[in-house]
């Protein structure tokens, strides 16, 4: 799957992930009226917890048609929709449905991780196939997850399993871009080192068995916002993919994001969703209106990915 | 609320709680064929996802019915009822309400975490509520919520700041009761300290803010499986409340346990899934049959309750 994303990545000249974190204060007011018309009168869906759910597909939808020929790849963030409850978690459903069928690659932003028997159920539910009444059933089906590693290897272990059967691959935090992430993820053991380097060989160990050409499934996080530590990982984990969140809102720029690609300017996909799907409210793209958000989307996803062009080559 | 728990666990003597994990392999068949007639021709939903959930539901059901006088707390294991999908999330929502109208604590065993604003919406969907069309809605609504600490304090903080405002608690995972815990958990600091000390202090100082009689609504996840690790984070924890994971099915008996509790007999509930849920399935109670499941749990659950009291007097 590693090899997918980065041949898409190569064809579109777009090391860029939209985030599809749909905060509702970036919600035209427009698309909450259009969802109430469409829902009146319709059994069981017509609270208000279904209109919100239902005008965040309609934003979805229309970002998503404006974008889906510039990126390769979608990442909806999953606690921006289980806010909503079982209204909510459809939308976010039919949003990695339809994405895929535009032929996005999309990333799961789940987080999840547990003990082995658990991380199982996780990784059927957001990768792979769960039985019932003798027949395999696709759940969410997304084509990659993001995976908490606290648990360590035996918690892990269940979604590579799975990320070997399906063809799908999993981005394991190692260094997140919050700046609380010091708290923890920088403390220095024994041998001086921070904490987030063992994850950081971990990720890579884990990886080697599931190599997919030049980088494996078993990929990483690591924060935008921290370019030394991320140069430090990308020689640790030198056939690991990353995903780098925290470009734009959180302050990171495309020249802290150079040492995150290889050599060849590959190996790392660089997330940006309020700073994409929230454009139209930034002065910036305010010309294209609330109506014009998907536009004001597109118009700055352009600019992101010229942006990281300019210290890429 | 921990007030609660620990007033409810005096009260019915029973520090235990009851892991609500319905793996497929422990639902009896009669319950599947039981579903199966309920649902034909019922109008979306007759598939096979939505009569395997509507089997979990009956089973937790009649579980919930068996135990809800002997034990104060329910824990469903939230990836067991997701990878079932949307049926499954109905299921896992409907026994959360079914357990609280029953008068049960419910700690949504989710181990959600995330950055700020995303933990926010976390913690809206698990615990507290979400405004939609001007006015608040209940989502899952649990008592309690477990929590993955990998992102720091202000990944935390916004459970944090939830559970003030709700009187609801949360409990953070220090030390899990899986083998590879060890991996990550267990690192040597620069000090000489193990990784899950730092975590455990940090767990103590910000329950400081959220005091609630004895113990703070901030509590802490330890695997029972770990006695010597816990009575140490029982001395840097005084006033944290822990849930013990790993009793039975994963090894730990009552005399491991008895460190996790303070002198007074108080501070500690112990987890058991399988072991209840799925007694049926054992030597000791297969006098039940399947069809006497849900009694086996109830015998299965005195049989732990008298077992962790010969244990703390």
């Amino acid at each position: 799957m590693i090899q997918k994303l980065a041949d898409r990545i190569r064809e579109k000249h777009a090391p860029v992930v939209v985030g599809l974190d749909p905060n509702p204060s970036l919600i035209p007011k427009h698309l909450y009226d259009e969802a109430a018309r469409s829902l009146r009168n319709k059994p069981e869906a017509d609270d208000e917890l279904s209109v919100t759910a239902s005008a965040i597909w309609k934003f979805n939808r229309q970002i998503v048609d404006a974008v889906a020929d510039l990126v390769p790849a979608v990442k909806p963030q999953i606690a921006m929709y289980e806010q909503y409850g079982i209204p909510g978690l459809r939308t976010y459903l039919r949003t990695i449905q339809y994405c895929r069928e535009k032929g996005l690659i999309v990333i799961a932003d789940v987080k999840r991780g547990d003990i082995g028997s658990t991380s199982q159920a996780y990784a059927r539910a957001h990768l792979g196939r769960t039985e019932a009444g003798g027949v395999m059933h696709r759940i969410f089906d997304a084509d990659f997850a993001t995976i908490n590693p606290y648990f360590g290897s035996d918690g892990v272990e269940p979604f590579i399993e799975v990320c070997r059967q399906e063809n799908k691959g999993i981005f394991v935090l190692v260094k997140t871009s919050n700046p609380g992430s010091v708290e923890f993820q920088d403390v220095r053991m024994e041998d001086g080192r921070p904490f987030y380097e063992l994850v950081g060989e971990k990720v890579s160990k884990w990886g080697e068995s599931l190599m997919d050409g030049k980088f494996s499934d078993v990929c990483a996080v690591v924060g935008a916002t921290f370019p030394e530590q991320a140069a430090r990982l990308r020689t640790i984990m030198p056939h690991t993919f990353i995903l780098a969140p925290g470009y734009g809102a959180q302050g990171a720029t495309a020249a802290d994001l150079k040492g995150f690609f290889d050599e060849d300017g590959e190996g790392c996909i660089v997330n940006s969703s309020r700073g994409i799907i929230g454009a139209y409210q930034k002065e910036k793209y305010t010309r294209f209106g609330p109506e014009g958000f998907a536009e004001a989307a597109r118009a700055s996803a352009k600019d992101m990915i010229d942006d990281l062009a300019s210290v890429l080559g």
